[in-house]
């Protein structure tokens, strides 16, 4: 097979689905994602007959329990693929939605309208859950989706592909607006990466190698999360018992997940008082690892030693950092110098630190008095996620509906011409 | 000198510069611009004595008289970079914007405010006016600018930067905010642009050249602008005066503009009234070369037969294509096919064509009865303009102050933890 062509190809495809696509009313959208969702149902045995190929594979193949089991769908997942339709289906759509227009001194009517954005990709790793979601989202916003998904759960994503295109179809609207690229071919990625132009978007998911290697080669803008390297700061002026509770809970609610806490700063005047009853909370909730800078193990002396990599590290389990700060303003370079600008947190009762920090933190999400955990599309009431972005430009932070749609001008005239 | 070790330093003296910036007053912003354009006029002979070095060189090497005028800094043009430095003091600053807060059920208020992108880079060919001109906006938009301008020009642009690093220090703000990369060594750029983490953004402003070659080999996302192949489409319901308007001012007003009009699109049932008529006013007006279709040619037989390479050329001169559509929805085919999705505008009375145009059209600015040669940051009240975005992601269209933000989520609690 040439690869090239066939990347090219199935991604021409997409274009096509996509001009469609974005023309469809929502209710034609909506009839899609949610005959998807009934199709989906009516052929679960299908899907766990092609699934089970990918884990037999899997385990042939000497994968860890923990990735055979990102492979697997079971009745509960498959539910939990066919109920993530339905809500995105019940979801406002954000296209065509007009987010202001102005009239000028010559009566010429300027706006701006959401439109989609065109044909985003979408890279993966093992969970075939991904291709029903994502596509979702990005259909919803009037996208085609150009899936390139892990080659050991090929079975599964083109069963759930299947199933997808053939309710395009029966919605009236063209299959290409879900176009797979099925091949375990890796240079397929590399080919589809440089089709700008007709590609307008890549998305990758999954873990920091796959998200390196397709942003160093991408020719097309790509929307990427790295770590979350996540800050609290107790301040001096911190109600005690809330910090306590906000610390533990940005630590150990959901330690795996790129929102929680990493590193614990507390401000040099309530250390004594506040590390101490911390972090004895915090072992007793199981965080068996915690590494303090010398300051901080003066005060709790059975804590590791810090090392500098230590602060820039995203621990992802029931271990963290700590460091006690001279002030607001040493936190604050701290936290320039080791965040990934993910998130960060300041307890506080002090106004004007308060605002200080929400204006001077250069993260996606900066936040007073609330756990690090908050930031979540679902939990910001955006409806959705597709994924957090640690980039500055297009979308930063949780991404929902709306960042998966461009604005384009529009203007309105009565025979204006330019002198 | 070790060029990737210079750029390096140069890119971390910017970002310092943008830790600053990012958190200055408008105040702090307005005092330096306007330093900036006082110290300008003071030191005019001074650019202009620079300049003359430029221009001799640029002599001596054989260039061009019309390069050579663009290399020119004279009175009036140094007078124009001063007053573009106090209008852009003028403006209001976009930094700390809420553009929305919303309470969710857990009483956790969630919103979005405008900070700066941080360092930007602008990438230019020989006008050493762009130097003043960008770092204006950045400025304003309290993002750093790291400067790398055409060769040619060099003596000009260390003369304005020095300038304006002298009015940044004076305000009290880092020099790093306008950092130059003093050389004329072409592996400056490359060096730059896989300094991701450092630079978050890259402009580049010149022909299509230097955009694809920035674009093709840069790690940092790239706001570009290629090309405009705009259209006109007189629909048959068209006045027939106002299209005739309409397409002599988006033709020739200023054709060297990326927003002139390039092919001209007639509905097929008014193409026997509407042809001789524009097109006898378009020769009239020192349009020398048109261009038609097999149909547009037996209507006015004294045009050239346009090609299919023809429909995807931007003239840039008194010269354009024509093409008789069947209807509204070819012409959006052949937009689809040949446009550079800049802009395109229809002229028609029709009010259901009128809105099915603007929804359907995919480019940065779709317009009705109305000039192309609007689609500009100032024509549509942006008050500034550092581009027009030819891509869909983070800004599309003609980009002002507010393209030169990002937005962050900022999330005031008391205490909320998620469970």
């Amino acid at each position: 097979m040439d690869i090239k062509q066939f990347v090219y190809d199935k991604a021409v495809e997409a274009k096509k689905g996509a001009r469609e696509l974005g023309r469809a009313s929502s209710q034609d959208k909506n009839k899609a994602l949610l005959k998807m969702a009934a199709l989906i149902r009516e052929r679960a045995e299908t899907l766990k007959t092609e699934n089970d190929k990918d884990i037999v594979a899997a385990k042939e193949k000497g994968l860890t329990p923990a990735m055979v089991d990102r492979l697997l769908l079971n009745d509960e997942r498959i539910e939990e693929m066919a109920l993530g339709l339905e809500q995105v289906a019940a979801l406002p759509d954000p296209v065509g939605e007009v987010t202001g227009m102005w009239e000028r001194p010559n009566k010429l009517k300027v706006g701006r309208m959401r439109v989609p954005i065109g044909v985003i990709s979408i890279i993966y790793e093992s969970r075939p859950n991904v291709t029903a979601d994502a596509t979702a989202l990005c259909l919803k916003a009037g996208n085609a989706v150009l899936l390139k998904g892990g080659s050991e759960a090929i079975n599964s994503n083109r069963a759930i592909v299947d199933i997808l295109r053939a309710a395009i179809s029966e919605a009236g609207l063209h299959e290409g607006a879900v176009t797979f690229l099925d091949t375990p071919d890796r240079q397929a990625v590399q080919e589809m990466l440089k089709l700008e132009g007709i590609v307008d978007l890549v998305i990758p998911r999954g873990g920091e190698g796959l998200i390196r290697a397709v942003s160093e080669n991408s020719r097309i803008p790509v929307l990427k999360h790295y770590k979350g390297v996540c800050h609290v700061f107790v301040d001096r002026a911190a109600d005690m018992d809330m910090a306590e509770s906000v610390v533990i809970n940005a630590k150990v609610q959901r330690p795996g997940t790129c929102n929680a806490m990493e590193t614990l700063l507390v401000d040099g005047p309530v250390a004594g008082e506040f590390l101490p009853r911390v972090i004895s909370k915090l072992r007793a909730e199981g965080v068996t690892t915690i590494k303090g800078c010398a300051k901080s193990r003066q005060i709790v002396p059975d804590m590791e030693e810090a090392l500098d990599a230590d602060y820039h590290n995203e621990y992802l389990e029931l271990a963290m950092s700590v460091k006690v700060v001279s002030d607001m303003q040493d936190a604050m370079d701290h936290i320039d110098t080791y965040s990934s600008a993910h998130t960060e947190s300041i307890i506080t009762r002090d106004y004007a630190r308060a605002m200080r920090f929400v204006r001077e933190v250069d993260s996606s999400s900066v936040m007073v008095n609330a756990s690090t955990r908050f930031a979540d599309g679902f939990q910001y009431g955006l409806g959705a996620e597709i994924g957090i972005a640690t980039d500055k430009l297009h979308a930063r932070g949780p991404m929902g509906l709306t960042e998966l749609t461009c604005q384009k001008f529009i203007v309105f005239g009565n025979g204006q011409v330019r002198s």
